[in-house]
């Protein structure tokens, strides 16, 4: 942030009076730039026991697999945001389940949230962001190209649960990029 | 938002390519400026059965009660923000339990979660966005000067489940302003 998106003058960055943070603030109109966590939401669509996966055609991780997931858009609820995610990326339309996930991914400012959902029929096709989209069996799902260590928890806790018979809420965080970035195999 | 934050100019809200909803897009630089909703944190502080409110210093809603809660902030995780909204505005450190409820505050483009949480002293006071803090009986609750209907509903569920021994997670959604603004009786 450069320039004051209220007033256009140069913002400069100092901490506010009675804060605790450096903000960027407008010397001009007083305005405070407060910056804060992205909600990503997205869901693992469960078709007759095959989950739904994209695989990216933008950056980050173009090639990798994903489930649907993007950032939540104001006046929306968090499951409204996982079913639209799910429309624009895999074409697929889903019935919201239970909370299954919440991941703080830290170094990138962003909280994750992932619901279960699941498709009513096997209809699907590649949204603008899916280079490809498929139904695939727990035994085929392509580990070793998941798009993001969100994915990789949310999927496999997904598969846990199911295996037990249960539907929990499952909490971690992930911080600093650890996840090796490479181009799929 | 009238002004490009990365270059100055003067932005202009259309839809941009490959998207489906009006954005402030830059015409000189091509920044696309996305607004997402934001996160507030908070938790129900609680010493030997009596809950830890505050009396807010600053708008809105200056003069009702609330939990400690408020917006998190980049780097930080959701539990660590409901700890650290604790310390500033009640100068209470507390231990973050489970999760109590989230809340979509669709017309706020705000998504609230509270957890749980426990004082180990009743040592606390009021910080600077506090004009008094206080820890109330469950039966001493000022429900008519609650400050907003998230809160009332993280109490309410709280005071349910410890009456039936559980803890559980509680979502609901809240959409127009329709909770009534009025000066704290």
């Amino acid at each position: 942030m450069k320039y004051c998106s209220n007033c256009g003058e140069s913002v400069e960055v100092r901490v506010p009076a009675n804060d605790h943070l450096p903000r960027y603030v407008c010397p001009a109109c007083d305005t405070i730039h407060y910056e804060n966590p992205k909600l990503v939401v997205g869901c693992v669509p469960d078709f007759e026991g095959r989950i739904l996966l994209c695989n990216r055609a933008i950056e980050p991780r173009r090639g990798f697999w994903t489930v649907p997931a993007g950032f939540m858009e104001n006046g929306e609820t968090l499951a409204a945001a996982a079913a639209r995610e799910s429309l624009e990326e895999a074409l697929a339309t889903v019935t919201i389940g239970s909370l299954l996930a919440i991941v703080n991914v830290v170094h990138a400012h962003q909280v994750h949230v992932m619901y279960r959902a699941t498709l009513s029929t096997p209809s699907f096709g590649a949204g603008y962001e899916s280079l490809a989209v498929a139904l695939y069996r727990i035994e085929d799902i392509p580990w070793s190209e998941i798009a993001f260590p969100s994915v990789e928890f949310a999927l496999r806790r997904y598969i846990e649960d199911q295996s037990l018979g249960v539907e929990r809420l499952h909490c971690t965080d992930f911080d600093r990029p650890s996840w090796r970035r490479q181009t799929p195999g």
